[in-house]
């Protein structure tokens, strides 16, 4: 905390916002514990700072960030008459809080390699509900909300929904970070049109164009900023990297690491293992458990594991081709085959180096949690009706690109 | 890099100035190189995103920041009429995107406890003649003009003195990640003031109040943020982890830390012995090795150092008194006999957990590479002497403060 | 001009750009010729900032902001190594510059009750005629690319096409002003963008996400900003001012005005008699004549026009439905009727306060001046192919609304 | 208003502070009064825009923005547990709001022409109670706190004290709006940093910083802003027009100009003859009359009004001089002499050509409304005390410039 620490007023400085006022003790103390000083240590954009140098900004940021919004929201829907009580407001903001606390070290790009098929909201809500033991019940709300339990709906779609605060926090945050500037979202704008309409959160007709520049914002961050293809190979290698060390783990060879991360290397956690133990220890686990081990294992004799970990740490990538259709099998196997050729690789570790797949972008999803807009005329409509002519039916068709990727000679 | 990686043009995003663009080849390999890649995991405050949580860039992005003010600063010289050649624009190009390459894991405060008694401009150098091996010889007007014995002096300013690209780019990419605005610099308009006179590098009449502005905004800089009490006494507690972790490692007892940081832990580096394998060592060391370290060692046996451990991890920092005028020995007795009883701690063991010191700022130094306006009429005279009221005098007298850390209770 | 004035360096402050420099002596004359000068009391926006408090900019600023972007884009395109002489760089400043200069005042608003179809840009082409006869023949490279007639083609489309300076500059300062910060658009990042193929501008393929960007904001802005109803509702009781002013000059009506304005207000002036006597009025012609003498007919006894002018002084603007279909006969009737007889107005007076029409937005246009973008392997398409999804075939349908106004009761 | 009008919430485009919330209905109707509006058409900075092209925002723009940040003051104060009622909060909002609605055309350029010895927040005064009495009484308790009646002193403070909102607003907008970075204060951090102590407004112990910086940035704008020597000089020929208009008025001589604007050309207006319909003319007038006037003058056949009028509009200024020493007798005579002979002036036409005098700046008045810090002990002192070493003191003298104009040959 940086401002102020007394019992009434504490406020820290944000390179976006500005100011952010913590609005009470509880959230406070939630901040202070280590659970969430954890998130300190977990980069919000995994290995994008390889392409955009000022991306190093954390979970813990983003996740104050949040609440700052949520702050600003519920303080304009009350100013529009939408009733909403101390303590679903402060458990709105305790669930926008904590709602990423599940996220592991690189976020995203590793969610399916530390543990299987366990979604960090999943990861999350553990945390959620170990915290609310230790502090008697106040996270009861919160937690009832974060599950979609509560009877006013309106309150977890600013949760989450397609223009929740976590989008209106990390679409701008990392638009400000990477300096990517048409990323830029009018976040502030975007909440001042919020209302409510039969417990559904929904935007004043002045906000469609709004609604709409948020919509091809996120497209193009999408595309310029999470799916550079510099990031997206470097993510890659990041998972080949973790896949080959539990590979060698699994064959008994040593490796050098942390407790926390050895131990998500040796076990195999899913679902259904994941217990306390485990969540303590994943509540140690992050960047720099990852980072240092890779590091240390560029020195290791294992020849693919070696590799890799040095075009990791040393930005020594694989080249990558992004093209709008899937490769043909024939482009596939020359690949391959030159590169078996060049470097002399086993069919075994060719696939630590040459890999393709297909990445995809949905710039609005018709489908669920619909971004819907309030006519002057009470009337409400699903933005995509709304819009006058920005396609946006189309928009929410997702978009598919191919890659491959295989070392550069 | 970002943007483009033709022959032609290499552009990267920046948050700050928008587009950096990369000015050519030898640059670009440089930058590519792993002892300036390694700038990416050494974050340019330290740990003072504890205090301000946006403060996560790097030494990297700073160090290409200074490049692209130094670009500037040539376009207007010779706009001026100043003749640079391209040759010596070069040259301050390397100069200055090197002159931080020695910088250590957390910067500033483990500078001493690394290694002893080496200034990191020293390591900076060895690293700049290593490279100008590998480059044929490329560097050497660069390493020339860094050490000062270049015959165009204003050259060497531009990369050290009161007002060089170091300090223009540091304090506003400070101001900027820290979100602390008022200590943002208006870096454009003072290198727009700059001028070449005899040689010297001055600042023009009109730029004055900017200079001054400059100064003052340096000082709140320093103690709003770079000597903020809670980034201070994290900083004591990490120099003091170092200290252990020493006395241990001399002690023969194990610790386990990566090959790289374990090498610092063992031997007492100087300037005497600090030879190839050390510098060799030292580009692989960075924050991450540190930071991974304490991790582990909070379950260290040693109850001291995993106290020391566990209270940076967490953020359960020691309390911090900072006041005007020196403790006196009765103030720090109390202090001592208090913690002493409280946690029943050794003499040996509470200098770990207690102790005090000076800290102090000094706006400007009237003493060395002062900053020189050139007037209308040609006279040149010290900001000093040209300021009509701000008592700059003043603020050239150091200021110091004194604090105290102790355990809370 | 604030910052340098000596002959070398010409710097002046710009709230949106940081600084903007005159690149020579010639351009500096004709910044400071009346006729420009002129352009200091001709806002931007006309009646906007009865919307939008900050919408006060210039036509002048607008000018030197186009002329800064060129610079960049000269800049950028020979740095692609696209040869641009100097000579023409100084032409396609020139150009840029005094593109507006024959704007009259409130811009397009009054564009066809100053003038009968006299298109602003035929008034800037006399003004840069008459300017080159006085600077000898200096500015001829400038109008023959102005008037599209020299062979060099993208050097007339940085000029006048759906991505010129012009554009870029009016949608990010007219975004800066109002504050709707969402049509600020990343002028900077398009043109590091650009690039020139068969003689034609093109964007380059990567740039492809902030073109469309581009176009959905020029499209927010139409709507958000200069569509805006009650801008909308003003710029007609404005029109309707001049009408009333000039059938009653007409019918020999004693009205106050400034001698330009009284020339404009007796003689119709077309393409045919708009003679060089006429363009030294217009050069006299600006808001402030038009606003003081509305202002001043406030109490002319004239009911009609003094109605006008005192909504128009006193922000009491006629109501204005805006809707997506054209109103039906009997809507218009019914409302035309209810105002007779509420306020008891002649069939005459009646056209003065109850009008509608049409509005419309094209956010790009297919059928001129496309956008082309430049992919990786040469080829080179219109946006509207190029775009994956967005799609802005449609968006380059016109979208229209109708409008309708009449007295507040 | 721009964004929304319904009885619930009206929010405007602020481009500095994003959003501006207008709180109730009364603020909304005095917002929308003809006195009100009429500051639309009062520039902030006068012809400041001649130097700074971006410099054309409004007092009405200034009004506004001061009633945002009054109403964070307040909020901040209320967090901090300072008791401000409903009825109080509202006052505060009016008298800011209408602190300044007395200021005439040109702002404090004029204050001395267009009548004698009334100052403008007089002005305000006699506004604000036709308006109170318009209003029913409803402004009683701000004009009691304007005219520094009431028994809570702080309240006053906020509107006119070194820290007032009038100057946080003025500085922060002044400097977005000419794009000078330097003097961009963080009106919002001092604001956080207010507290409430022994009745008066004071600032925290750690808002110590940002005071300094507050003043030296305030030096810093008037220095290189409000005393520009281009812009004093504009100022002083139009003072001198006006006097040459009123001179000629006096004796009988026809001028062209506003109803408004032709009263107090006519009448001397002092504090005595003040009276109603002055008022009601005050309101009338405002930049445009002025403007237009002095362009319609420029045909004027007495030669030292068309002279001056022609040099403002066209912007072909005096040289000024401006010097750290008065002029001597001998420096004086020899300019005047030298334009006598070229020019060929009488002694009464050359006092309307060559003049001198003195500016002053004092960047803080130790002497009244000083800014209290308050420590953490509870101790209060004055900033020129309680700053460690930027010699505040040595701020607090009044520096002086001595300025002397002529024509150019």
């Amino acid at each position: 905390m940086t401002e102020k620490k007394t019992n009434k007023l504490k406020i820290l400085n944000d390179p976006i916002y500005g100011f952010i006022t913590i609005p009470n003790a509880l959230i406070y103390d939630l901040i202070e514990h280590p659970y969430f000083q954890r998130l300190r240590r977990v980069s919000q954009m995994g290995l994008s700072y390889l392409v955009y140098p000022g991306a190093h900004h954390t979970r813990f940021h983003h996740a104050i960030g949040c609440m700052h919004l949520m702050q600003k929201a519920v303080g304009i829907l009350r100013f529009k008459g939408v009733a909403i009580s101390e303590e679903e407001a402060n458990a709105v903001y305790i669930a926008i809080l904590l709602h990423d606390i599940g996220h592991g070290p690189f976020s995203h790009a590793l969610e399916q390699s530390i543990v299987t098929g366990v979604h960090h909201e999943r990861i999350s809500l553990k945390f959620m509900e170990t915290l609310n033991d230790e502090f008697n019940g106040q996270l009861s709300l919160a937690i009832q909300i974060f599950k979609g339990n509560y009877h006013r709906n309106f309150l977890y779609q600013l949760i989450s929904s397609q223009l929740d605060m976590d989008r209106l926090d990390y679409l701008k945050r990392d638009s400000f970070y990477t300096g990517v500037a048409e990323g830029n979202i009018n976040s502030e704008r975007l909440i001042v049109m919020l209302n409510v309409k039969d417990d559904a959160l929904v935007v004043e007709e002045k906000g469609i164009y709004s609604v709409e520049k948020f919509i091809v914002a996120r497209r193009l961050m999408y595309w310029q900023v999470y799916l550079h293809k510099t990031g997206l190979v470097a993510e890659k290698v990041l998972v080949k990297v973790l896949k080959r060390a539990k590979e060698l783990v699994s064959e008994g060879v040593e490796l050098c690491s942390s407790k926390a991360f050895n131990y998500f290397l040796k076990h195999q956690i899913n679902n259904d293992n994941f217990n306390l133990d485990t969540l303590e220890t994943f509540a140690r686990l992050d960047d720099y458990d990852v980072l240092s081990a890779i590091k240390e294992w560029i020195s290791h004799e294992d020849l693919v594991l070696s590799k890799l970990c040095e075009s990791l740490i040393n930005r020594r990538l694989p080249k990558v081709i992004l093209q709008n259709t899937p490769f043909t099998n024939t482009q596939i196997n020359e690949v391959y085959n030159e590169v078996k050729e060049t470097f002399n690789y086993s069919t075994k570790e060719l696939e630590y180096f040459v890999y393709h797949g297909e990445i995809s972008n949905q710039a609005y999803d018709a489908t669920k949690n619909n971004i819907q807009i309030l006519f002057k005329n009470g009337d409400i409509k699903d933005i995509t009706k709304a819009s006058d002519h920005l396609n946006i039916e189309a928009l929410s068709k997702p978009v598919y690109k191919y890659y491959m990727c295989y070392p550069k000679k």
